[in-house]
């Protein structure tokens, strides 16, 4: 199988994020014969034998894998597995030389503040060098606090590595229906002649979820919803939902193409941001039956915390497909219902070809990419309604993306692959994440100032959201599905 | 209620349409209080009296009407009902006028040789005066047997009626599907964009039947599928996919540019029918299981019978919207479902979008409206197969016209309510009948020649249907709901 030779080097191998999500995916993709890794290599400050780490990662995949988990293919694959402790430094990384022979993958599955760090100790070991076959570097999101953070780390980076080596996460990409926001809009024609300012109103995008903090207070109240969220996942969608069709299906020129929308979003003026976003933080209230405390009651958040827990922007993007047509994008935690969505908003048909009739009034049809609760998607039309009245009323052409017994492959199965493969096509490049910090800017800085509104866990958001509608607009309800 | 001092004139009362689908009609939209006549007056050449005409139409509704009929609506709708004997004479008509006060609908419940000579009694009797209330006249297709006679038979017509008293049933267009035709492509903001040559490749409409003869040979060996079928349910299909959208919703407008459509048909060559027009005969064979006899087998049908039970035509309508795209009409008896749809198939993508990937090769999208076996919108869509490679499958965007637990009304019960309240949106105009002959003439007169293709009953049709395609096209399978 392809990527058979690859050595993988994980580096923070005894933390969460390997325990959780990596070592699962790693060990499904093994297990079906769709990757199996030459070595694996973990590397971390504790100092564990191998022996420690496999038993460390099987009562993981005990946990995290249990459906999979099955004796013979652990053991295959436990036996490729080695421990190195060490620090970040080039002396200590360069143990690892030699054990890393011909293709090697450098997962970074560190917190974020060391990416810049270990990826400058990997290439002063020498690591990145690709004389005996390719070298690969991947981290994950965020990248960076704010585009001058952001601009130092890739500077950091591309010390010893070229980009073309960096392969940096948003698992947002790895999700089946985010691709499929392509795939459907650039494999069927009926899509693409609506698909502009002539016959879009608006776009919404709506990623909510019902969780609160989960423990990751240290990391979350320096960042807050815009950091967390909508900087990548929800830039990831709009840009997506944005871009034009690229002429050919290559990863540099799709991502060109998103790079193009983020370049042509007409700047927020720092003297009008409360036009243009809206930021929120929950207070005490009852998520689906269930009493929670505020942000602010939390434990470890300080009581006077005014990191934002929800938040809402608007962005036009000046090009000749999409002038003038506003996309919303807000993200929030302890809102009605895990409820994420990709809406396209048409505008009205001519009414007046409808005048004399019960037709009138008609509102206009909805194009939803639902990715919360199920994925599918959903044409909000009218039809004319059973009776002796030409009446008309709403009906829903809807597909699911998935049938009930197919299996759901993780983000991280679909990326680590990816990475195997060397398909870019669903990573960052260091220009996206510089232009949608730029993007955001204008709000961040105008963020350190004043206080984000209190909203009650359990609904929509801070009532402040509506003010950056254009006017004749409404937010979609969370949550209802049979809604258009 | 609207109509209730409405008089209705059944002439052809004892026959056959009055006691299956204009009873029924009449008396459910009664019980539903939708329409309450203040009189019906029966009229027919046997010497019936009130009290037998009143038993028969109760035997009648106990068999047509079962699941609706109840005694107590019965006695108050039989109260109204009166019996004249009469022929289609002036001097026997005059007799109604006593009878007929204020607005009066006459039904031609005739056959339709009789349509002429009847309207212009009913002239000469006076009858169409509208001293003291409107005065309508309807009657149901054939009109005509071709050009020349359906101009005939105006003409006798408008020797006493004006235009605009007549109405002239086409009992598809009261079907609510056919009427979703329009209200779905003129509600809706993303069908209009791509409604035309520019997106669309063909449309393909398909009237498929399982039944054969039924008794109809008399009226139906002189016919054929062309005339049956094809010149009015299909042409009307056809027209109301093909039209321009209407500036306002008018009942002359939208026949205005249903006429405009029929005007636009590229003329058939008569040296080139076989290029444009197919035609095809039942012969024995097998429908559902059940074994069947072939046409000219049939009770009363001479072993030598020319006429085609299977009629296929392509068109191209020379407008700016539709120039150079074939609409595909065919219409048989005897097929392998009962399956009826206008299929709008729309051209390819780019597919060198996709050339380096699995997407390669993506057959076309089809917007279907199918109206048996179930009324219903799919439209076949691309969209991303889960898993980790980027193929793409298709996925069906599906919506039922009308839930299970909503009431089908009738197409007669439309019409009639229709006709009372004077709504001829869903009449056919004398230019339209006149054009959908002109447009068809050189089959007939092509077809008057030769025979039709012998096609084994339960299967697609004759082969000779596949000769008339444009390259590449290809027929859609009769009775596949899943088929994209």
């Amino acid at each position: 199988m392809e990527g058979n030779d690859v050595t993988l080097v994980i580096l923070g191998a005894t933390g969460d994020l390997t325990r959780r999500l990596l070592m699962p995916a790693i060990y499904r993709l093994f297990v079906r014969a769709q990757w199996q890794p030459r070595h694996i290599v973990g590397y971390g400050r504790s100092e564990w034998t191998d022996e420690r780490f496999r038993e460390h990662l099987e009562k993981s995949l005990k946990e995290f894998a249990r459906e999979d988990f099955e004796r013979k293919s652990w053991k295959e694959l436990a036996a490729r597995l080695t421990y190195r402790p060490g620090e970040l430094h080039a002396e200590h990384l360069q143990g690892l030389a030699e054990l890393v022979e011909g293709p090697a993958i450098f997962y970074l599955a560190l917190p974020p503040g060391l990416f810049g760090e270990a990826a400058e100790a990997l290439g002063q070991a020498g690591l990145h060098r690709e004389d005996d076959g390719w070298r690969r570097i991947v981290i994950e999101k965020p990248f960076g606090s704010d585009l001058e953070s952001a601009l130092a780390l890739h500077r950091q980076i591309h010390r010893y590595w070229q980009e073309s080596q960096v392969y940096r996460i948003d698992h947002y990409l790895g999700k089946e229906t985010v691709q499929n926001l392509m795939v459907f809009r650039f494999a069927n024609r009926f899509i693409e002649p609506v698909w502009n300012a002539a016959h879009v109103e608006q776009v919404q995008i709506t990623v909510a979820e019902t969780l609160g903090l989960e423990g990751r207070w240290r990391y979350y109240d320096q960042a807050g919803a815009l950091r967390d969220m909508l900087q990548n996942h929800l830039m990831q969608l709009f840009t997506l939902t944005a871009m034009e069709p690229p002429a050919v299906w290559h990863p540099e020129v799709l991502r060109d193409h998103k790079v193009e929308v983020l370049r042509a979003v007409r700047p927020i003026p720092e003297t009008a941001v409360e036009r243009f976003a809206a930021r929120g933080q929950y207070a005490a209230g009852t998520v689906q039956g269930q009493q929670v405390p505020g942000y602010r009651e939390e434990p470890n958040i300080p009581r006077d915390s005014r990191t934002e827990t929800f938040a809402a922007v608007k962005f036009f993007v000046d090009t000749w497909r999409w002038k003038g047509v506003p996309f919303y994008l807000r993200s929030g935690k302890r809102l009605r219902a895990d409820y994420s969505e990709v809406a396209i908003g048409f505008r009205e048909v001519p009414t007046h070809l409808f005048r004399q009739t019960p037709l009138e009034g008609l509102s206009a049809n909805w194009l939803i990419f639902r990715l919360k609760p199920s994925e599918c998607i959903d044409l909000y039309a009218w039809a004319r309604a059973p009776g002796l009245q030409l009446n008309a009323r709403h009906l829903v052409l809807s597909a699911p993306f998935r049938q009930d017994d197919e299996p759901e492959f993780s983000a991280y199965e679909q990326l680590l692959l990816d990475v195997v493969r060397g398909d870019r096509t669903h990573f960052l490049r260091h220009d996206e994440v510089e232009w949608a910090w730029r993007v955001l800017d204008p709000v961040l800085k105008a963020w350190q100032h004043g206080a984000p509104e209190p909203y009650a866990a359990g609904g929509e958001g801070p009532t402040g959201q509506h003010r950056i509608l254009e006017p004749g607009h409404v937010w979609r309800p969370i949550g209802k599905l049979d809604n258009p």
